[in-house]
C-alpha cells in the first residue's frame, strides 16, 4: 500500500506548472500571513533597519500523504496523553525521583528544579495548571510492505509552536486542491487528489480555547480595587516566528474578547510586579505605553524552554517571579520537566512498575495498550541488560539511536557508531544515555519545498505529524477542568537534514492527505 | 466645528506609545496581508532574487476625521454617479463630440477612440458593460468657520484601485480603537475616539459583487462544445500592489466560487484567442500551466489606463483584441473615455445645455442639484468669457488651478502663476487647458504615517475620500441591470507632496472617523 502511494508522489511539474504554483503560493502566503521575519542572513539589517520586511514561512508545494489509521489513532489518544502528562506533573515525588540523577549533571534541569523547590518552600498560590501540548509522531514503516504504525518522537509540554501557521498551510493546500473552484488545475492531476482534502485543522481554535479556559477559571481580579484581567504571552528577543503566535492572539482578542499582551522575556521584571502587600500574589502587568494596569490570569511561555533562553541569572529570576505568582502558568516548571526525554524513556520501559496503569487508573486497559504501542522501544543503559546488549552489538545497534538524557544539548549517536562510541567513554557515564529503536518513516516519501529565501527544492523527505491538545487541571487535587484535542502540524524535512538542522536542504510546514 | 476637531488631532504620542503602535501596526499588516511588494529602491534585486519579500502598505497610524454630512452625501450620490457615467458611455455621439478636439492633439485618446471605431466597424458582439467606479472627493473647507462641503476631485472609470487594501486599513484602525478589547489603550485617549468607529467598509464585497454580476449576466459558454467560464484580471508587469487585487480575487473565488485568473497585459495575445470560426467571438483563455481552457465572461482591467501602459503597437493590439471579444469589459474603451477630465469639465459648465438633466432624465431634480453641487467650478478657455476673465486676473487666479485637457500628461499650473503662463503660450493653445477652482481641504489636518520603508512621519495632510460603486448596463438599450454603491477609500498625503508625488513625505492609506 505505502509502495504505490509514495512511489509516484508528488506528480512531476513542468516549468509552467511550477512557475504558476510557486507564484500562487508566494502571493497566498503574503496575503494570508503565512509569514516569518527574514533571517539576517537573508536580509541584512542595513537593508531593513526598521524591520518591516517579511517573507513566506517555508512550505511544501504539495500536501504529504499520511496513513489515515495513524492519524485517527494520534487524535484518539491525544486527550489520554494530555491526562497522562497532567497526572505526571501532579506527582512531584515520582518526577523528582526520575530527575534525581539528571539534577546532578544537567545545569538546566537543576535550575528548573530549584525554581520549583523555591516556590514550593514559599507555597504555591495557584493550583491550576495549563498545558498546551503537542505530541509528535512518525508513520513507522520499516518496509513498504509493512502496515504503518504510529510511533511517538517526542511529547512537547512547553512552547509547542506552529499551531497558527499550520492551520494556514492546511488552508493553502486545501484551496490549491480546488483552484480554480470547480475546475481544479493548480496541481497536475493525481489519484491521491480525487475527492480528497486535508482534514480540518483547528489548531488555532483549540489552543486559544485552552488559554481562554484558563483565563475564565482564574476568575475575578485578586487586586483591591479589582483591575482588568489579561493573558500574557512571554516571548523571545529576535523571534522570527511572530505570526504563528499572533494567530492565537488574534483569536483570543477577536473571538474570546480577552485582552492579550506580548512581552519579551527580558522585560518581565521591568513591566510586571507582585505586590508584596497582597498575599494572593497577583501578577500585575503595567503596559509601558499606558498608565493602566492589568492582572495576569495566564502566562503563556513561548520562551524559557531551552538553556539558551537563560542568558543570565536575571532570566532565572524572571522565571521564578512568574512561577510564584498567582497567574496560571502554561506551563509550570514541573509541567515543563514532565516533557524531558528521560520521562518518555521511563514510561516506555517494558520491565519494572507499570507507570501508565498507575497514572491512568481510570482509563481502560485497552486504551493504555494502544498508547503504549506508540512508544518506540527505549532502554536505560545504567546497568547490564537488554539495553546494553543491543547497544554493544553492531547488528542490533544499526537499528538504534543513542540520545543524551540531558536536556541541555549533546549530540545523538546513530546506528553502527554506537558500540564504538560507548567503548570510548567511561562505563560510569553510560547511564547518561538513552538507547532508542529507530523509527522508520516511509522510505520513498518525496515533496517539493518553497524556502523562505524563495529557493524551490525537490527531494526525499521525512514527515513528522504533531497533534495538539490542551488540558487545564488542579495540581493539588489532581482533577481535570478542561481536556481537549484538536489541530495538527505536519513538518517535512529533507532527508539530508539531521537533527541539528543543516542549512542546506529544508524543513518546511506541510499538510496531509489521508490514505 | 472643523477648528476644534482638527486642531488637537491626532493626540501626541510619547516614545513608548509610538513604539507600541508602530510595532503593532507592522505586525498587523503582515498578519493580514495589508502588504505591497517592496520597491527596488528599498530592496535591491540581488537581495531578493526570487521576489519573496513583502512590506507593509503605507498606512496612517490614526484614522482621519471626516465630516459625516459629506460622507453621507458621497454615498447617497454614488448610484446616481454610476448611472450618469453609464449613460454618458451609452451616448457615443455626445462623447465623440466632446473628444473631437482632443483626438487631434492627444495620441492616447486618439488611439483609444480608433480602437472603439475599429470594433464599431466590425460590430460589437457584447452590449453589456461593467463599471467598477470610484468617485474621489475632498471635504471643501475654505476657512475653519465654514461648514465643509463635498467637492469632487475626479471620477475613475478604469482600474479604480485600493478597494482591497482600504478595507484592511478600516479593520486595522477599528481593531486598534478597541485594543485590547474592552479596555482600549492602543491609542492615547481622545474625544473623537469616544464610542466612535470607522464606518463599515464593504469595498471588497461590493466590487466583487459587481464582477460576479457581470459573470452571471454573461450566461453560458458560447463555445461548442461548451467550456467552463472564468473572470480574467489583466494586470501590469512589475505590479507592486498585487495584494489589493488579490483581495477581490479571494472574494470571487471563496464566496462566489468563480474561477479567476490573472494575466499580464503583455501575455494577453499569447494566452487568449478568439476562434475565427465562432461569430459570437468568445474570448478563450488557455492557462499556460494546464491543458484545459476557459471562456472569459468578464475582463477586469488593472492596466491599460495610462499612456505608459502601451509600450508598443502590440499592447494596442491586445486592447483591441479584448475589446472586440464577447467578454464583458470592465471597462470598455468608451467607458474609459467617459472618465476623461474634459468630460468632468463639460458636465460642470454652468452655461449651455443641461447635460445632467438629459443623462439623468429619470432622476429627481433635487438629486441632480445635489450632484451638481459636488462639482468644483470648471471653465473652458477656448473663447472669451468667465474662464478667461478669472485666469488672467491674478487675484482671481490665486484660487484656481490650470489643468491640461490631455489625458496623456502635462503638468498643472497653480494659482498666481496662471496668468503669466497663459501669456507665454499662443492664445490658440488656451483651449487645451481647463481652469478649475481650487478645493480647500481642512487646513489644520494632521496625521502620522508609517511608510513602506518603516519610516514614521508626522505632518500636515490632505485627505481624499473615494467612494466605490459598480454598475452593469446594456450599452445598446441603455438599461441598467445592477447598480450598487459600497465601500470607500481614504488617502492621506503629506502637504508637501504635489500631484507628481515627491518621494519625501508620504501618501498613505487611511480610514475615517465621522464627526
Amino acid at each position: 500500500m505505502g509502495d504505490s502511494i509514495y512511489a509516484n508522489y508528488p506528480p512531476p511539474l513542468n516549468s509552467a506548472q511550477r512557475e504558476f504554483l510557486v507564484t500562487t503560493i508566494k502571493d497566498w502566503t503574503t496575503q494570508n500571513g503565512l509569514m516569518v521575519r527574514p533571517a539576517p542572513t537573508l536580509v541584512p539589517r542595513e537593508i531593513n533597519p526598521h524591520g518591516v520586511l517579511a517573507t513566506n514561512a517555508p512550505v511544501t508545494l504539495f500536501p504529504s500523504p499520511f496513513p489515515r489509521a495513524c492519524f485517527d489513532e494520534a487524535r484518539a489518544l491525544q486527550t489520554v496523553y494530555n491526562h497522562l502528562y497532567a497526572m505526571i506533573t501532579c506527582n512531584e515525588e515520582w518526577l523528582g525521583k526520575i530527575m534525581e540523577d539528571l539534577i546532578d549533571v544537567d545545569d538546566f534541569v537543576s535550575h528548573l528544579w530549584k525554581t520549583h523547590l523555591a516556590v514550593k518552600k514559599e507555597g504555591y498560590v495557584q493550583t491550576l495548571s495549563l498545558g498546551l501540548f503537542r505530541s509528535d509522531y512518525m508513520a513507522h514503516t520499516p518496509s513498504s510492505s509493512d502496515k504503518p504504525s504510529l510511533k511517538q518522537v517526542e511529547f512537547n509540554t512547553i512552547s509547542a509552536s506552529f499551531g497558527g501557521l499550520s492551520s494556514l498551510v492546511t488552508s493553502l493546500h486545501t484551496e490549491l486542491l480546488d483552484s480554480p473552484p470547480g475546475y481544479p488545475i493548480a496541481y497536475p492531476a493525481h489519484n491521491l487528489f480525487k475527492s480528497n482534502k486535508p482534514p480540518e485543522n483547528t489548531a488555532v481554535e483549540t489552543l486559544s480555547a485552552g488559554l481562554a479556559a484558563a483565563h475564565a477559571a482564574y476568575g475575578a481580579s485578586n487586586s483591591r480595587p479589582a483591575i482588568p484581567t489579561c493573558i500574557l504571552f512571554v516571548v523571545q528577543e529576535g523571534e522570527r516566528n511572530t505570526f504563528d503566535q499572533l494567530a492565537l492572539l488574534r483569536r483570543l482578542t477577536k473571538y474570546h474578547k480577552i485582552p492579550v499582551f506580548r512581552i519579551l522575556s527580558s522585560e518581565v521584571l521591568d513591566h510586571t510586579t507582585i505586590p508584596s502587600s497582597n498575599p494572593s500574589r497577583p501578577l500585575i502587568y503595567r503596559p509601558p505605553h499606558a498608565s493602566s494596569q492589568f492582572e495576569v490570569t495566564t502566562v503563556y511561555l513561548r520562551c524559557f524552554y531551552a538553556p539558551t533562553d537563560y542568558t543570565s541569572e536575571r532570566d532565572w529570576d524572571a522565571r521564578l517571579h512568574l512561577e510564584r505568582s498567582a497567574a496560571i502558568k502554561c506551563p509550570t516548571v514541573l509541567n515543563q520537566l514532565s516533557g524531558c526525554k528521560i520521562v518518555q524513556q521511563v514510561l516506555a520501559e517494558s520491565t519494572g512498575p507499570d507507570h501508565l496503569a498507575s497514572f491512568l487508573a481510570e482509563v481502560d486497559q485497552s486504551v493504555i495498550a494502544r498508547l503504549r504501542a506508540t512508544f518506540a522501544p527505549q532502554y536505560d543503559l545504567s546497568s547490564t541488560g537488554r539495553g546494553r546488549d543491543l547497544a554493544l552489538n553492531p547488528a542490533a545497534a544499526a537499528n538504534h539511536v543513542l540520545k543524551p538524557q540531558r536536556e541541555g544539548g549533546g549530540n545523538n549517536v546513530y546506528k553502527t557508531a554506537i558500540p564504538e562510541f560507548l567503548r570510548s567513554i567511561p562505563e560510569t557515564d553510560w547511564k547518561r544515555w538513552i538507547l532508542m529503536e529507530l523509527i522508520h518513516p516511509p522510505a520513498e516519501a518525496k515533496n517539493v519545498a518553497l524556502r523562505s529565501d524563495g529557493e524551490v527544492i525537490r527531494g526525499d523527505v521525512i514527515g513528522e505529524l504533531g497533534v495538539y491538545g490542551t488540558i487545564l487541571w488542579d495540581q493539588a487535587r489532581g482533577t481535570v477542568l478542561h481536556n481537549e484535542q484538536g489541530g495538527w502540524l505536519m513538518r517535512t524535512k529533507a532527508k539530508d537534514v539531521n537533527e541539528g538542522g543543516v542549512a542546506t536542504g529544508f524543513s518546511s510546514l506541510d499538510s496531509i492527505l489521508l490514505f
